[in-house]
């Protein structure tokens, strides 16, 4: 129970820092290697969204919010202990973004799951894995099949 | 503790299996003679929205999401263990709905809280009771009484 | 864990009470000296929404809500034990309200994080200061710098 509410904590702290736009905690929710796939968030076009490192991913979404205020929220965990040192969780999430004056989109929302694994090293969990899959996605509330 | 958390996981899987429309895997989060009240939701009239078993609830619900696409989050439990095998509990929810084209309601947005009862058997917790009642729904838009 | 858990229960129970508008309940959740800053709701104007004790929070808000319908949903807790009785939060939380017919402002949208300290008196614990921090408010529609 305790790593389960660790982990959860984990998730939480994703969420909070990426609304505050704090990149440097940000990275340190995932391990270096993490495998990220968002690419059901792409805002222009398929191909993007995938990276196989927690740099590539926090580089590309600070650029990407810079000027942005978002809303991402977390629901209803469902976090399994795999290992002694692994584990894996789906999160249903919830997210809105406003772009700054002038960006081609001006707001999206959406919402769908993280699937997500976790791994502990030298004491501490991380994200290995984050794969966002989503059931609706609006931008300038125009919904995107 | 753990039960607390196996309850917490069995109404996750809720939210998420009725989003992902796996219809046998809802039914098998409830008991088979759960007792499912959620009129305050009806779409067309007073007099529905009340059923003796999960069959006739997932049968039910089944047909009205066809087509649709839904999001169904839940917040802030409240679980209270009430023996051995049983325990009660209180969820904040939010649903969005959208019905496909040529419904006669087009968007549904509510929140509300669930009222629910669960009870283990054979070492698996299930949904025993489960009453949702709202604060504020609104259909294509327009406020509910 | 045990703590946490009942200080979850603590939060959820200020969510539902709030918008049950159940004021002696709502009061109760709160410490007598509670030190309460929501100065980023204020509707109207700076200067408001600072209170030092749990009865005049819940005297203004109750004036506040009179007639309107509140939905105020809490996300992702961050709870940390900070000694035998005594522990810290944050939550991330969105609230929407409907103010009744003829007042100045009609609707509120809003996001943000609770940032919380919680005491344990007499075996029972309890929020001992709230400050919400918003990220997002909107009033009538429109976002408020």
């Amino acid at each position: 129970m305790a790593d389960i509410e660790e982990i959860r904590k984990l998730k939480a702290r994703y969420f909070r820092l990426l609304d505050h736009q704090d990149w440097q905690g940000l990275s340190d929710v995932f391990a270096p290697d993490a495998r990220i796939d968002v690419s059901s968030s792409t805002v222009s076009g398929s191909g993007r969204g995938v990276y196989s490192s927690r740099d590539s991913f926090v580089d590309t979404v600070s650029k990407l919010l810079h000027g942005a205020v978002t809303v991402h929220h977390g629901h209803t965990e469902e976090i399994e202990l795999t290992g002694a040192d692994s584990a894996s969780g789906v999160w249903a999430m919830e997210d809105r973004i406003w772009f700054p004056e002038g960006s081609p989109v001006r707001t999206l929302w959406g919402a769908g799951w993280y699937e997500e694994e976790y791994e502990r090293v030298d004491g501490r969990w991380r994200i290995k894995r984050m794969v966002l899959r989503r059931q609706r996605l609006e931008l300038d509330g125009n919904p995107i099949d």
